[in-house]
């Protein structure tokens, strides 16, 4: 399938921002990368925060999709972190530059778009909220507090910085004892 | 005590780069910030790079520091790496800027900076390394692996982007819980 003007605008941009940063890209450049010219650029794109806003509601919301699929086919709260956990790390592991891009400068964005983003990422957070709360009805987990899932995200998320695909431990794997980790914890079993 | 002008070059950069980042903040920019000329500001800084390779690591030695003398006080592994947490948070929590600009802008260093700076991590990484260690020989911590070695740094780190000094929950009661979070998991006692 042919990529359109705007996904390779999308794609040139994020392989830009995680480089550079945001701030450090000029319009220009990024005109010049994607090759288009000025006009047809703002036509595409808005301005550079809107598409900053745009690569980072795709990248969230995808994920967002993703991370639903991976859960639904399991009933018991333990599977579904498990499950949450691999697809989480998979998506990093494969958008290397929109990761980096939505990590790194998501400060970047102000006014509505930093609310709708907001929005955008408190619906993925959710998610991993409404598993645990399911594990706690179950018996499985303990009663926690909303610095947990933020503890919990945050453990994921870091992995973007040095998460590699083709390291010494797989992906897959990774996630296998992330899950493990937050399930059990570090203390040794009695 | 009277600020240096190096000191209050440090202090300015950390937040410009916090703000912009690193490649959107310009030399002159930097200067005029904090009131010195274009010449006194290379005869102190050298370069850009070299201005953020000496925050960062003034940052990340001062954190291993007061790390090392945090658990220095704590023979059981389990109150080390609760000392280790609340150290990392606090020291996160009271500086705003050169957090986000070690978290954010480390990729921006290159060469022999970036070498060195990951010599510097790594220090800080190896202080955790040994509490788990620690943890193992004196049978309260399950065998582990490097992965889990970064996810629970990766757990600490990530609040530098919510974590509020003046928030509903106060610092050491995150380090607490997350201390807790990392020892036990989230998986309910029996």
């Amino acid at each position: 399938m042919r990529e359109t003007t705007r996904e390779r605008i999308l794609r040139v941009a994020a392989e830009l921002f995680a480089r550079n940063g945001f701030h450090g890209t000029g319009v220009a450049e990024l005109g010049e990368a994607a090759g288009v010219g000025r006009g047809a650029l703002y036509y595409q794109i808005g301005s550079k925060e809107q598409l900053l806003f745009d690569l980072s509601r795709r990248h969230v919301e995808e994920a967002t999709a993703a991370a639903e699929a991976a859960i639904s086919g399991h009933g018991d709260a333990r599977a579904q972190l498990t499950a949450f956990t691999r697809s989480h790390l998979r998506i990093l592991a494969s958008r290397r530059a929109e990761v980096t891009v939505v990590e790194r400068e998501r400060h970047a964005l102000t006014g509505d778009y930093a609310v709708q983003l907001g929005g955008i990422h408190r619906r993925y957070r959710d998610l991993l909220t409404g598993i645990l709360t399911l594990g706690v009805e179950q018996g499985h987990f303990a009663p926690f507090a909303e610095v947990d899932v933020m503890g919990a995200l945050g453990l994921l998320s870091s992995t973007y910085s040095w998460l590699d695909p083709d390291g010494p431990i797989s992906v897959d794997d990774v996630a296998e004892r992330f899950s493990a980790l937050l399930q059990h914890g570090l203390v040794a079993p009695r």
